[in-house]
């Protein structure tokens, strides 16, 4: 790593404090309500300077994108036993939820940001396949350990929804505006991904499930 | 009923044309994108003739919001058998995907729509509230029969389920722009749905939807 001088680090600094009032501002105000020059004015710099990192607001949104797209770039590590591996993956499945949160205005105008963007709509699908890719293993190997029981065609079935509700759990419940904290929203959502998983455990794994549910309902 | 004069039957007319061709429109390029004065242009009529019969764009999505609630607003009716249940649901669910692809600029934007208009969130939250309570109520019917086991709380996360995967089912395919006809989309749709309800269902019930969805999947 080459050594930095004040003025790159200055430059570096900047650059990372426009990042992350953007990412506050689009995520208040959706993307599509927020310009360059607010963010600029936000900041109490000029535009000019905003202009000198970012030349147009798409590249901005592309590196959001990029930082979400490692975020949620994580998979439940295979686990030593049945019950582990389902409190991995509750973990697992907050984690991502918590990361659909702190970039939620990608999920806001989605539909319209991938309109736009081709790179983003393929990007989008990467991360799309490799979820189901990973929740497809991951049941897999529950099946193998004789943890879950469940056909190859049910445990595709099951993957695609596992994927609806983790990505769209968040809109639900903000178009219908429940109160309460975010926490109990993201613990919510993966109390719902999980309740898809849990008529096909079978045994100690289907037990641990019951027990975290309980714990989460009362 | 009272008898409409000629002139009165022509706006009557072309009051249901602006709305035709708004929702064509809306759902082709996204209502954000759409002007009343683009919609008045692309049916030959004058901006003041639009402006005669809506005075805002917000008038004419409202009214088309009107329409989809009335079309989605159906029930499955008391079924004779726990298999007649299945197919009623299976039906059902067709109908209820078929009305958000009908009108699916709402869903497109849904998050912006619902900001800007408290009324559309408390509706869009009315038609929430009555497919949950629906299928609740379709599910304690399937138990009471025999047809289905599940507790009262596996009820609960199902329905809620079952309403995020219907209500997104559509906007996740058209992210990942799969190709082939929209009936595949709606059929694909139903059947993950379905496969939601599948595991609780025992005897007959189950086996009549594992034969439609074979029917599906070949």
């Amino acid at each position: 790593m080459k050594s930095l001088d004040g003025n790159a680090v200055r430059t570096q600094r900047t650059r990372q404090r426009i990042l992350a009032r953007a990412l506050e501002l689009f995520n208040e105000q959706g993307e599509a309500n927020v310009a360059t020059g607010a963010i600029a004015a936000s900041l109490g710099i000029s535009p000019g300077n905003l202009y000198y990192h970012f030349r147009r607001k798409d590249a901005i949104v592309a590196e959001l994108f990029h930082r979400f797209e490692q975020r949620i770039d994580v998979e439940p590590a295979p686990a030593s036993s049945p019950a582990a591996a389902i409190e991995d993956l509750w973990l697992y499945l907050h984690l991502m939820l918590e990361a659909i949160w702190e970039f939620r205005f990608l999920y806001r105008g989605l539909d319209d940001l991938v309109e736009r963007d081709r790179k983003l709509r393929e990007s989008f699908n990467r991360i799309a396949q490799h979820k189901l890719d990973a929740v497809t293993r991951l049941c897999e190997g529950l099946v193998r350990s004789g943890a879950m029981r469940a056909s190859r065609e049910e445990i595709r079935a099951l993957s695609r929804n596992v994927l609806v509700v983790a990505t769209y759990w968040l809109s639900f419940q903000a178009l219908r505006r429940r109160p309460g904290p975010i926490e109990d929203g993201l613990g919510h959502g993966a109390y719902q991904v999980m309740a898809l998983v849990a008529p096909f455990l079978v045994g100690e794994a289907r037990e641990h499930l019951d027990e975290l549910s309980r714990a989460y309902i009362d």
